[in-house]
């Protein structure tokens, strides 16, 4: 099928805006097979390839490796002026370090390629690795040592970060589409302090010494990768997940694209730090947990009786006196169910649906809006 | 003493450009020991750590594996006017595998992040696709499989590809810093080939249907990393190698310099592509032979009785039918001594030391003298 398709002509002015980053990543897979690239892939290793958090791989019995590469572009993914270089450096690592929480893997080694200006300020890049180390010893301190062990630097017109970080898979670890009917969904943490830590800063900094505002912000600035939680739900039995990165509503449709299924969400659920409810009242705090980004929580899928043993598993975690305050709890959130894949209906408190604040997010389509 | 450093505060005037692509690891590498990272870094695993080409550890016995990754960016690496993106596709991917390949290393797994404008053509990524495609079926055919496994895609103002590429390493493999006094320096393949072809290129494409025009062009646009090569002399016995991406002058500095020791070069033995000497005449040849980068082959450094044996080994692995036409040859092209660490003599034909054209590469301090 995907030979087929690859011997028609792509019509010569189509442009990335037009079909989007899924269709352009499903299209660049049908040129990789149609190169005769179906036939290197080394299923024995059992890969999963392009498309899910990371990818996962066995070079060799009882060794399973994930790797996740990303990159953050100035003035696509963040500006100088709102984001010091540390905080940079922090969130750039630690989205990374997500993915690899997503897959129920631990992170163990970062390469970072960095894209800078000539006359970019050496004390401005020291700041930057700051931020990543600081991030680095954050995670080494969850048990594992994890390092910036490589990388490069170029000349660039923009600021440029690319990051691969590679990490260790005990067991099954968690997937996308393994969701099945019946599932529970439920995430870690809270939601939407992220979204609203980035609207409280592009209000104006006037009230960043009030304690809710700072907390807020940090959440922004700072997440904090699952690591712990996403290992600890995986040996526990579950195996269906992914990181929050787009907001739960579009993330949710993806996992229940991947799976094969439909997704209910039910917003009276939704676990909200209890700033976000201060500073913005329950309905719009509600609305940025279903729909604000970059809370880097995880969000997993699994019948009951797994999701219960889960927690409680997390509940023993987070009471290990190294870990205390490092682990946080999983808040049901809604289900899967059979139905058209991807479809995410949203509950009101009386089991109402109600219509969502806007879709997915997409890269290319975002920066067309926005261009 | 790292630690030390750190604490003094860096003048917050000092740009990259001034300090350039080594000042700048040097400091980064600081503020991560400042920042406690020496405490993590897993020595036991075998880990080289930044700088060589590519990263090495050992995360289980009998496994052993190495990661590169670089970027290109557009208007600093290469320009859309005079690459296709056919060729900047293969080009980016035979950079990274040569990295590899300088390790004495197999890779199994690319991972491609591309930043693209939102208005890029999807033919044209397509084509880029084809390009890396064509590359990895290049190398799988000299025996195990070679992946594009994974990545992700941004927008971006401007084009970027940022490609990590893991690999597994049989042996100890080569390292920079592994050369010793009395050592002969010996290159594969030939030299100046690709400087040629892009000095062709810029001349116009009036020529390009002669045949040397073509053969030397095709040098430049498609690099064929020097997998086998690598592999055969490590297990020849030669520890010390590196690949040749800024120029055979600079690099043989640069592996010195790692080794502690001074190189002396001999004009005259440089190997020619015939091409080459036809078309700029033999002083202008050597000079692009010693000078001219991008020709990804190898450098490597052994005792004479070694490299004897490492060229016999590749004679025998180039008559093997499967890689008739795929396996080239080792030429001596100097020696390892005593001396100031880095230094380079260069000698014509009758042993008299001669002022090299220009000295190393520096991204950032090219791109400042440019702009």
């Amino acid at each position: 099928m995907g030979l087929a398709m690859t011997d028609r002509p792509t019509d010569p002015d189509l442009t990335v805006a037009e079909i989007g980053e899924f269709g352009l990543i499903d299209r660049l897979g049908r040129v990789l097979m149609g190169a005769g690239h179906d036939t290197l892939r080394p299923e024995a290793t059992g890969e999963i390839g392009i498309g899910d958090d990371a990818a996962l791989w066995q070079p060799t019995p009882g060794l399973r490796e994930v790797l996740t590469t990303d990159a953050l572009i100035e003035d696509v993914h963040f500006r100088h002026r709102t984001t010091s270089w540390r905080d940079l450096g922090w969130k750039a690592l630690a989205q990374n370090v997500s993915d690899i929480a997503a897959m129920g893997a631990t992170p163990t080694r970062a390469f970072v390629t960095l894209g800078l200006r000539p006359d970019t300020r050496i004390a401005d890049v020291e700041e930057l690795y700051r931020g990543m180390a600081g991030l680095a010893l954050s995670v080494s301190e969850l048990g594992r040592a994890f390092v910036i062990a490589g990388g490069d630097t170029v000349s660039s017109p923009f600021t440029m970060l690319s990051i691969t970080v590679v990490g260790e898979l005990a067991g099954e670890g968690l997937r996308r589409a393994a969701g099945r009917p019946g599932d529970l969904l439920a995430v870690t943490g809270s939601l939407g302090g992220s979204a609203a830590g980035l609207t409280l800063l592009e209000q104006g900094d006037a009230g960043l010494q009030h304690p809710d505002v700072a907390s807020l912000v940090a959440l922004h600035r700072r997440p904090q990768p699952r690591i712990v939680e996403g290992q600890t739900v995986a040996e526990a039995g579950v195996r269906c997940g992914m990181d929050l990165s787009d907001g739960l509503l579009g993330d949710a449709g993806k996992l229940a694209y991947a799976s094969g299924l439909s997704a209910t969400l039910e917003m009276e659920r939704l676990p909200l730090p209890r700033a976000l409810v201060r500073q913005f009242g329950d309905e719009q705090a509600r609305m940025m947990a279903l729909a604000g980004g970059e809370d880097f929580e995880l969000l997993v899928a699994a019948p009951a009786t797994v999701m219960e043993r889960a927690s409680i598993r997390l509940a023993e975690q987070s009471s290990d006196h190294d870990l205390i305050g490092r682990v946080v709890s999983l808040t049901v959130v809604g289900r899967l169910e059979k139905g058209p894949p991807g479809q995410v209906t949203v509950l009101d408190g009386h089991g109402q649906p109600i219509t969502p604040p806007r879709s997915s997010w997409d890269h290319f389509r975002q920066a067309e809006t926005q261009s």
